[in-house]
């Protein structure tokens, strides 16, 4: 897929972000004098989101292609990402522009959050293929994208940019009918609206507002949404017996929706001042990467659970390591590479200890998936467990290293087998070493049983490739003895 | 703190279980003759949640006392949570049963979403210590309560709330002025009139707008709330800047929120086909533990990052800590305690082997701490590096088990120590050994340097206590040779 992106602000930054870490170039226009600065700084925070977010080997990244004109940018291209600013004569004028140069079948979506497809359309030659893909920032990180004008003659290319946004690891949501805004800036809309009268009567603060919502309904919503967790809420009656209780309350006089708060000089301030006092000693830098760290701590957390947004990122997980094992290499096996997140660090600012085997625990997984013990295998009831591990630390690793693992089978018989892994910096330094014995085991059972003939003849081929090397120098060293002992020893 | 709950439905059950989960033991009336049954399934879930919510050893759990009156549930109370459904008499009637028979000073919180201090405190003997104290659910998960009617005379008895409902992990946020439906209440509300035309509408399904609020800015909301995520989007130029942008947007048509939708059968049959065909295969038990884990995991993920709700669950840890260190044991050490959570586990549904080195690390860490090389000592640019580990499995932890770990000091020079852990399950059986080398190091230099002579001493006296036990068996071995290189050997 060749992917164009008119526009390169935040949001066009962070299209184009998301687009080149998961492999793709992008032909980018955009006139602003300081787009490059710009882009620069999401696809600073984002290389390190990614970095941190993904624990699976990031496919190498596209490049960025800064183009002249609207022309040069989209000529080739397949998907165009059009994220200028929300004025729709200035929308008709680059989608006009767009369809001049681009193949006549490339699909073109729209960032806007203001326009409706119907409106976009007004004039085009080729309507069907301009979307609304409007996405909610970062859009480096959060999945959602709304999918707007894809029924009818635009469902083809409704199909196409939801087969190549998902690729890029985005979660797209197909709107049946058109509507001003879209679904989400609705919904955040009319919270916006109910969250300026509670400040602009006294009632609340921002930072009292932003609270009742981060330590309440905003940790249900990260996982559920509205709907799910109202279901939950109606118990085993149900969601009408839920309804009907819920109901009559939108009758009460709760709300001061009816109006809208006058944006006067006076609330602006009071927002303003309010924002500071609860926010002002983080820069907006900060915040960001405050932001990021917490939405990758949370995708993990759901990734964990195979929920929502952790499913999403699983996925993308799985997407990244079937293009690394298709590819084995020569002996020592390099099956498992791994990047060391934020947190990952310690107080001392080294990788924590036990991800060291977490590195090596991952690494033994790859072996195994690589010889034959893999899910299917497992799922006849036969696995292989660690019950002897020997770690050595030789050197440190640090925030961003990017690791990766060399793998040697020291020795196996029936029942059993031996791992040592070497886990080296990109430079080659040996940053540690694992010596590790698993048992073969039928897992009903919980013993050692003998494998099967097709995987020890694998483990046969591996363990003469090993003979080739000399045995690792710290091969069945135990830990030396110091201190009081050591005489007795 | 003597502690009273009147009404055990879902939401007084939620109240029961945080109380008792924290120590605390509870009086408790409810007439309902499912009440016992509704509390047992909270507190099922409950003690479930916490035990993987929180690393740190939990308190003894507090008892439930089911009373056969309201006077007999508040007589010694100096703390009550009144729990009753939403009618404003059946309050009334409550609270004046609850004042007759409770000490003049004791505070009354109510749970209700949909009465206001003023209107609860009519005819009340002593007013100003009824309050507000509304929770979201699930009570024992979710930290926020909104406390409202602390202003002027209320101020004494919302102190007195505040400070309970702190140590028992909540998050107390005061609402300065009282207002119909207080504030989480009223922004729900207004999502969900929103919500309910789209559904209405044919915009969208309910899973569709689910999905758009978790995939999108639902992920925002656990962590930031509103105005601090608007803040970061309106950059450097600052919250007014934003707000003159944003403002006029409130003036566009995009909302019918001027009205209200009808609440027909056919609108009600709607969303509840809807929502079977979105979540119908999970029953609401499952729903409820879905909801859970994924907080728990959000929890834990912001714990790591110091922000929001995990602050507040970390505050709750050292809280849970401080008891424990009060108290040291003999030797061997018992410095560590841990739970095996649901995300421990791996796809054989035993605790993930890194998992074993996490335990081991922490205890090292606690090790660490009781000898003196602490925070304090770190900060003078020394620190304890390990170099090596030996990690033997001998049996298996599962979800939920509650794990100790002993610790023994075998050796140690100026420059190093060597430590021998065993994690025990509750049973006594040990499940893991590590032994493990540390160097002691100049930080800045990165080198072993000798440690202070004071920590030294401390090394000391728990050396000459490991002479008086036989040195373990496992003790300085090495992994022995088998298979093809057996021969060699």
């Amino acid at each position: 897929m060749k992917i164009a992106a008119i526009g390169g602000g935040v949001i066009g930054g962070g299209w184009i972000a998301r687009f080149i870490l998961a492999g793709h170039d992008v032909r980018v226009f955009d006139p602003h004098p300081e787009a490059a600065r710009i882009v620069g700084e999401v696809m600073g925070n984002a290389s390190r989101a990614w970095g941190k977010l993904y624990q699976a080997p990031l496919p190498e990244a596209g490049r960025i292609i800064w183009c002249d004109s609207i022309a040069d940018a989209v000529k080739d291209a397949d998907y165009i990402q059009e994220s200028v600013p929300e004025r729709l004569d200035l929308k008709h004028k680059i989608l006009s522009e767009i369809e001049a140069a681009a193949p006549a079948d490339a699909v073109i979506g729209s960032s806007t959050s203001g326009f409706k497809p119907s409106e976009l359309r007004e004039g085009a030659r080729h309507p069907e293929r301009i979307l609304v893909a409007h996405p909610f920032n970062p859009v480096y990180l959060l999945p959602v994208v709304e999918i707007v004008g894809g029924s009818g003659d635009g469902a083809d290319a409704a199909r196409r940019a939801t087969d190549l946004l998902s690729q890029v690891g985005m979660k797209p949501v197909s709107i049946a009918r058109e509507i001003d805004a879209h679904i989400g800036d609705r919904l955040l809309e009319a919270v916006w609206r109910e969250a300026l009268w509670l400040v602009n009567d006294g009632i609340a603060t921002t930072e009292e507002i932003d609270d009742i919502i981060r330590f309440g309904f905003g940790l249900r919503w990260a996982q559920m949404g509205l709907f799910e967790t109202y279901r939950i809420a109606g118990g085993e009656a149900g969601m009408k017996h839920f309804l009907a209780q819920f109901g009559p309350a939108l009758k009460w006089p709760w709300t001061k929706l009816m109006d809208v708060p006058e944006l006067d000089d006076r609330l602006v301030g009071m927002i303003a001042d309010q924002s500071d006092a609860q926010s002002g000693m983080h820069s907006i830098r900060e915040l960001e990467r405050i932001r990021d760290d917490n939405l990758i701590g949370i995708f993990q957390a759901l990734k964990a659970n195979n929920w929502g947004a952790g499913q999403n990122l699983q996925e993308m997980e799985n997407r990244f390591y079937a293009r690394e094992v298709a590819a084995p290499s020569g002996y020592p096996l390099q099956l498992h590479r791994a990047s060391v997140s934020g947190e990952w660090l310690d107080y001392n600012g080294h990788m924590t200890e036990f991800r060291y085997l977490q590195v090596l625990g991952d690494a033994t997984d790859a072996f195994m998936i690589h010889v034959g013990l893999d899910a299917d295998y497992r799922a006849g009831g036969f696995s292989a467990y660690t019950v002897e591990s020997h770690i050595r630390h030789l050197a440190e690793a640090s925030g961003g290293d990017r690791l990766k693992v060399e793998t040697r089978l020291l020795g196996y018989d029936a029942k059993k087998f031996r791992l040592f892994h070497s886990i080296l910096r990109e430079d080659g330094t040996i940053v540690a070493t694992g010596e590790h014995m698993l048992l073969h085991v039928d897992t009903k059972e919980g013993r050692a049983v003998a494998m099967s003939g097709d995987l020890e003849a694998a483990f046969a081929r591996i363990a003469a490739l090993d003979l080739a090397l000399p045995a690792p120098e710290a091969a069945g060293a135990g830990i030396r003895r110091i201190g009081q002992r050591e005489a007795a020893a």
